[in-house]
């Protein structure tokens, strides 16, 4: 379970994918610094060690010293309940729902006293991957002027943990959340995806030579729903007895 | 006299002072360019040709082909009507009206279409002198977690820049969602907790004298995530394919 920490802004995290420039990180742990985020996690970074690093994190040292290591995104956000992709641009051909910062801010702030959320940042040049999109129920991105143009990744890391910390500022009204309801961890979600495909494998719904469309649409529904610890034991309840039923047949 | 001009935001000018490090400006360039932000206005900066200024700007050259060098803040703010500075801290010994980014935004927003307006931002290390801070109306700051720590000078400006296009920008229209994406029906959806409950029941999950509290929670779940009407569709399939009914995959 997540407790509540005494600073809100303990449960949110930032999570850069294979960053290129190590003064980007070093930019980056600075940024977060200044907004009291001091949770960084760090997949396959192209480089760390760095004196650049270092400098241009310019005394936010204690981050870097803390931040910690992935070789892959799912390990990262394994006790995160929220997990929002960060975009330069607003549209996608698939539809996950948008936030701009702003939004974004207001939707941490709302859920923050109970859950995990990552902010996850993809590659300078490129971003996130579809794969990588899949762990997200967000996508969050920074309006600007022109399309083709995109801000540093930094400064966007700056920009998103500034709405964080201006939507957490004033205190959200109690959520009176009744105790069942424990978000589900990405870890607990992805076992229930991965049953899910199983059971679909199992009855011939499912092609598993090209699961990659259906898979997506079932994530981005689910991932709307952002179903907490026991729907997800209920969910797993109901394949397993699917699954059982046809071993019945199977042995009858 | 000010002239309305397409752009709001083209009334709006940065002031950067004896910045030190010629990468600074390239990056302020950049988090200008990304808010629709053009008129850059330098005074006595260190160095300012320098590759490292061209590769942070990234693409925002021609905000550095038109930046402007005076000798003087006066030079600088001659044309300006409101001069805002930017300070890392809230208090002043002085005491100048305070505002905070956002406020500084709203109150950019407001007056732009009248007036020109700068907004100044000082040296690296030790900001604005007090001499400077008398052509200033207003002291604007960005609120930070810790006083003793502050953000990089093109971080500050990124984020100015960001409320200030965020205060001036119309409403953007609503998303139009993708027409796939029509919400079910009602009945759609209660057609889908009957086959649910069905399946349930043959699959032994459910005990049919009590079924009521098992599909309020379903119902809760699947209320949360509002699918669409081809989510319905995917879901019965899934359903029809657990309950072994192979015909609904071949005549999809």
């Amino acid at each position: 379970m997540t407790t509540v920490p005494e600073n809100l802004l303990d449960n949110l995290c930032i999570v850069m994918i294979q960053t290129s420039h190590p003064g980007n990180i070093g930019s980056a742990a600075r940024a977060m610094k200044t907004m009291g985020i001091s949770d960084l996690r760090l997949v396959q970074p192209n480089r760390f060690h760095s004196p650049e690093t270092r400098a241009l994190a310019s005394g936010a040292d204690d981050i870097l010293d803390h931040a910690r290591h992935f070789d892959t995104l799912k390990a990262a956000l394994a006790d995160c309940q929220t997990v929002i992709g960060t975009s330069a641009r607003s549209e996608r051909t698939l539809s996950w729902p948008q936030l701009n910062a702003r939004e974004c801010g207001m939707l941490v702030a709302e859920h923050l006293s109970q859950q995990k959320i990552a902010l996850v940042f993809g590659r300078e040049r490129s971003g996130l991957t579809n794969e990588e999109l899949e762990y997200c129920q967000y996508l969050a991105h920074i309006p600007m002027a022109f399309d083709f143009f995109s801000l540093n990744i930094a400064a966007a890391i700056q920009l998103f943990c500034y709405e964080c910390r201006m939507a957490t500022r004033t205190p959200p009204e109690k959520q009176d959340r009744i105790t069942e309801e424990i978000p589900a961890t990405t870890e607990a979600l992805e076992g229930f995806y991965q049953h899910l495909e199983t059971t679909l494998v199992e009855s011939r719904y499912l092609d598993p030579e090209n699961p990659r469309l259906l898979m997506r649409r079932i994530r981005r529904l689910f991932g709307r729903a952002a179903p907490t610890k026991n729907e997800v034991s209920m969910l797993r309840g109901m394949l397993s007895a699917f699954q059982g039923r046809k071993f019945q047949r199977r042995s009858s």
